[in-house]
């Protein structure tokens, strides 16, 4: 059985180390994009994995297939065709100074997309779970309604459907989003949030968090996992929680909270010296699916997705390139770093 | 006195060495666009330049300017905004592989730029050459109409204006070039063209020649410099002459016909090894227009022009970087490629 | 259905440019070896196709698998154990500099692979083409009976068996490679050679040849096709013709010998200047496979094997990456270079 | 109104990464000097400066000047001429490694420079800033008096005149420094020293503070900028404060005396990762000074200037690439790092 | 008088900065081994020292000599011949990611060499130290045999001998070991260890300490030192003691325990932030022989041989690239990382 | 037996590639100087060579004479001291663009060298061979003193004297060349020059040749070598000739005179496509004394030198890396740059 995840693959143009842009005159051209990211996460996993896409059939669209094939995720379901594959420029913060995204994705081939390019049907063949994240339906009104139909196709097929609302500003509004997402959201069984997509997507803050200061209050994530469970019915809600020291150095935790019992699982906190944060809510996302998939239990689920990507932040590029045996290593307490021979 | 250049600046994003697309995991990115090459060029003759466009006003706007400028151009006359910088992926050929360029240029700053954005009055203050090509006006129909505007109003100072046909296929159709051309045409002093431009916009063919196969006839050149000097007015058409023999060896020449006496002079040919023939065009127009500034006959100015962008296909990326004493240098006989110490 | 190809798959390592060996303190690490070079430039033609060998399942074992998964080969049946990957060096010669390597390769995971670790029933499922060479069954006497097998089995299967003599003088000696490859030449309905394999593996030698010098001549090659042809029942036998100018100047060519009727087959001439000239024998096995595959005349098939050999050598690496198109391109006269935009 | 700064600027070599001297066949080719590190820092600020200096006319020194004039700064009064650019060989410290810095700067274009050159009459038009540092009149017993006559015409025209003392024991003698100083600094409005310059120039030393341990005293430095504003008349006296904890940590804050008053502001501190220190107190009396430009009350203006050097020691290469914006952001509170999208 | 190390020299292959193998196209490609880091590290102290192996005489055995020799070591009495240069591919960790090494070290040219190849006599003439580590005699039985008759001769000359313990598991199994190692044992002076070594190779542990959370009992060790010195005769044992808190952030310290007096000399203790730990206890090793030959007392030879260690986590590569001078300056305390200029 | 080379060693800084100087912010930073170079290319040859002159004490001499030391050159006897190390900015030149060469090498520890600090008698000690070239005794007044000591010692001892004329027209006038060149002839037995040095240095003209235009006439060279040779007393008088068609393309070969039969050898005549050409004249000397000390004939002498040159034009660098074996394949025809496995 395989798992869909579906989004935009876009082209990452970053300077080397910690140049600034206005610095550079060479780019890293890496792709990511959040659900690919969580393929290729679970390719590493050894899981069967299929990345539904559509990208320009010239050179650069085949660079981004390679790569997500090179680590063995099925790509034969990306729809070819279309002009642009849409690009981030990233800069890499140190100290006091911020990483700096610029997105340069409208009109990308998958913005563009059409309704009838996918067959969902024949998509979700051997299919037993489907993840996107909250910027597929932000990419346009037609992908928001592509997005709609492959929840309903999935939820026939009785797959499991996860979602990271991984709120975007420059994608749409506070109100678009909370008007698409609340649709969507019915469909969700797991629901994936960081510390301030539910307060940005659905106006519910938990109370007692000061996000820039990096303070963060543990029972204010429970009731807002609560409240959204209610609401929406799901299954689970899972929460990272970062707290942000400085653009090196990042506090790492997560909670998964179970609507059917109530209960909250909170993860062992990890200190970490970030070499690239970015897809670091991916992995944790990649890290849950995989343990529900493998039927972990809840605080086992939470220690794995946490370590997970924890360990993406020592990693270069969007993809998480770590294996299980890796996670496992550093659940069961090897953060040590020492030298493997 | 200054000239100004109006066009488009892209980001040129190309694999290192001969590596393809699809081999690529960094790409050198530096800036070119028809018009700010020329300015450049210009620059490093020492000539006063100001390059007119519209630019992002994010870092990637600002790397575009900062190109410029380091080689003195003024870019006191670029709009800043818009969202995006056009970009064009660029793979160096070798031997019988040619080079390839894919276009992602739609709906840049300067595509998108109103007519209202751009102050001519002010912008050909001091000035006495105005260049554009037509790359410019089929960037979008409000751009051809500003292009319009600037010919106009260049015309009224008694500005000299240069124009580069350039036709690009991928921009517009022969048919929409040569409404718009045939148009801006009628302002033009100085036609540049090269030896499939006139055909592309205007249907007329030097009789005699294969382009592919490398074979070009002189006297067909000077036939469709008559035609299209006695229909549009033209004071001089010169048209580039390259035989490409593989995608490292071109011949390269040029003629240069006055209108007024119907005299054609031929350059010198070149055979060059090529190190980067993006914008070997461009140089050759650079040249042309730093020689008619500075009053040379027709003879020294083509010899000086393609002298120019003969040295241009030794040079990395678009821009020419040459001084007028190596030009010089060249013309006279310094070919063999002995070091100067 | 499918093609097959069997062998090593080695890590290259390459300095930077021109570098020599003593000079580098960086390597390019890629990946090639003769059979999964056919693989790569059969995919990159968008056939099916399955390379089979062993690797180590540690991360250098890993990088190499990906190096093929990325262009979309099938390595499910790649046997992963073992300790090493197998390397060769590379320097890039230049000028009167010739190229050197240096192999690394004994005691690889596929040299030490055994018998029963490969279940040729399952491997060749939907598959109508095995292809392997001279190296393979050099590589050990466990792997040189491998080879007969899989060679018995694919005609079970009535599979078109293809075969490239390969020669590797550090490998085996022609007294070992003559005993083991008149073996396997029973099962071969193609047979391809370079210009010395025939004399290097059967002492059958093309008269009025002089191979140092360059000169090569066409009737001794159609005498030494049918030498093979009739003593091993070769359907077709190709050979490939290079006169090496310098390190950085060849011409290329090919015949093709149909053993039916006796009538060979010569392609054109390329003049090339060489990017990277490793691996250019196996892009003219995979260009042939090709066009075998798709029912090619001979004359078109020759061709199109030479021209996709010929743009291999434009090509940095081990693989051919070029597409079917391309290579119809330059045969239909596209030498010329000219920037495809 | 422009500033303008005057001194050397000097083509930076250094390793990538923290690879050692011995350990480097590559050199990243950056320029650096304190006063057009100010430049740059300023132009960055959107303020009108101009660099004066001396360089030579060949590539070298053409691209020193391109190196400005790609971020906006002036250089059109930098006097042509001479046979080299200074150089200075950087290489990064880490951990408990130190930094390295060898100089070979003697007999530069500037060093051997004539008073006659310059012409500040000229220079001075439509400015209302004058910079430089102890490094400038520490080159020659010529450009010290060169200095000299630029202060003097400076103080004619009303000029603000600041200065950063920026001890260098290689280019001159405490007793020298002392001499040529204490002529200069009777016509400095605004004195800039870090924790150590007041002792090496005037033998004034804060007491209680190790500087080899870190370790600083608030209240000697107030001490110190007493004594040296009553001594020389300065209006206001700025103190960089570093704690040197590790060459890849170090604390960093700064202290404002009004002379006027008596007052002294100390701005909040900072914790470091140090990407690259080489410039940080440049980048602070730009800081300085865009703030007294603009009119900054006094523990604003440190706030600023210490909030832009700490930016400046996240950024490769002696110049600041920050924007006011960013500097605002980080005064504000933004220390935390977050990617900002 | 000179020394001599004895061992195996590999090729290093590592991925640029924090990238993960997977991740690489290119391999940074130096030199390492327990035996010539040593060797290394005390040319940079302008000790004289030969170090003493066997590599191919092709192009790569040639890189791995010349690396060697550009610090000045003698590699007059390595062996020429034989097939390979181990290698050992080493991804850098971080933060909880830890450090990952491959060899691929089997039947290199050391390891395959004969007895006879190495005339003890001629190598240790003008010798008066003898340096090797427990990785030599693991290489093949060979091997070990060699180094018990290098041992036998260094020990008729009066030669010191010191070795490091430096257990391999990889290379042989602790029984192995113990058995080799104990024989060995006989001959040496002066025994280095980590704090595994002793445990690993003759089952002794220092109680009280978990080497995976990083927590030390300084007394265990001295503990450990005795036993040891006891059973073989040692006249000095030395325990190097490293806390890993990450991969980026590790504690330094070691201990010298003086078999005579019973007395042990603790170090201070180094907080690091580390550039590249592979190599840190080959260069105690370096500093402590360095130490003993320059006689310094016993805390002071503890002290020197840690700091010099320090300062290699600081330094890319294997090799320890730091002078006498450099090594004193952070004894006396200059730990702050201040630029030296 | 040693040769002894006495010259200048500098820094050399080179943009990757073809880029030109203003387009580069990376310089690769190798060494090289005309008797360093034949230093090397002898010890590259297996032979025994010290190489003399002045280097600094810091850590860039440090890299000046590894990069010796690793080739295996004898750097015992360069004095360390003075302050920098002569440095020379080199751009490579493509097709018609020259290759430019800014030396920034006044007041260099070698040029700033006092007599008293080279004890030639220590020196000379079991050396068979003096070489060095006319920029040695350019460098200064001293320096020429110091070689002219040298050679009195040489002669004295019956040392073979060889110098390359080497005229550098940035270092000395033709009148000073020819003063203190005549006086050094006096010593030498070979003299070798380039097609132009004989009329620079003693305004001795070649008839009937055209430098620039590349067309040389053989006779007026054999003219050249007598009557020099009949002036100094010259055993043997060697020049190499080049025809420069275009920076990437030469032709090479080169004449030997013996002086006492009158006898003339010309070389094979080699069409070289130049990887880099800087270095070529030295890698001549050092072809040709390496005959001499292994008692060629003449005309296998002059082949063997050219040969070795001819292959130097294909190696990045200053220094000639290539074996003996290398330049006698080519020797003996092998020019085809075949592959060598």
């Amino acid at each position: 059985m395989k798992v869909v995840t579906f989004g935009e693959l876009m082209l990452r143009l970053a300077p080397a180390g910690y140049l600034r842009f206005v610095q550079s005159n060479k780019f890293e051209a890496t792709f990511g994009g959040a659900e690919a990211n969580v393929a290729v996460s679970l390719a590493n996993f050894n899981q069967e994995v299929k990345f539904v896409s559509k990208l320009p059939s010239h050179e650069i669209g085949q660079m981004a297939v390679n790569s997500l094939r090179q680590f063995g995720v099925d790509t034969s379901e990306i729809v070819r065709g279309g002009d642009r594959v849409g690009i981030y420029y990233c800069e890499k913060g140190a100290s006091q100074r911020p990483s700096k995204v610029i997105y340069d994705r409208a009109n990308s081939s998958i913005a563009l997309a059409k309704k009838e390019e996918f067959d969902w049907d024949k998509i979700f063949k051997d299919v037993d779970w489907f993840h996107f994240t909250g910027i597929t339906p932000a990419l346009s009104k037609e992908v928001a309604l592509i997005c709609e139909e492959a929840c309903k196709k999935a939820k026939e097929r009785h797959i499991n459907i996860s979602c990271d609302l991984n709120f975007r500003k420059k994608l749409w509004s506070n109100k678009e989003a909370n008007e698409v997402m609340s649709k969507l959201c019915e469909y969700i069984d797991i629901c994936i949030a960081n510390e301030e997509d539910a307060k940005d997507v659905f106006g519910i803050e938990a109370s007692g968090t000061d996000i820039e200061s990096g303070k963060l209050n543990k029972d204010g994530y429970v009731e807002v996992a609560k409240k959204l469970s209610d609401r929406f019915n799901f299954k689970y809600m899972a929460i990272t929680l970062r707290e942000s020291i400085s653009a090196n150095d990042n506090n790492w935790s997560a909670m998964l909270y179970n609507a059917k019992d109530g209960q909250a699982y909170f993860s062992k906190k990890y200190a970490m010296h970030i070499v690239d944060r970015v897809g670091g809510g991916d992995s944790f996302g990649a890290g849950l699916i995989y343990a529900f998939r493998n039927e972990y239990k809840e605080q086992d689920a939470i220690e794995f997705a946490v370590a997970a990507s924890c360990l993406k932040h020592s990693i270069e590029g969007d993809y998480n390139m770590v294996s299980v045996n890796e996670v496992k290593a550093l659940v069961n307490g090897g953060s040590s770093g020492r030298v493997q021979r």
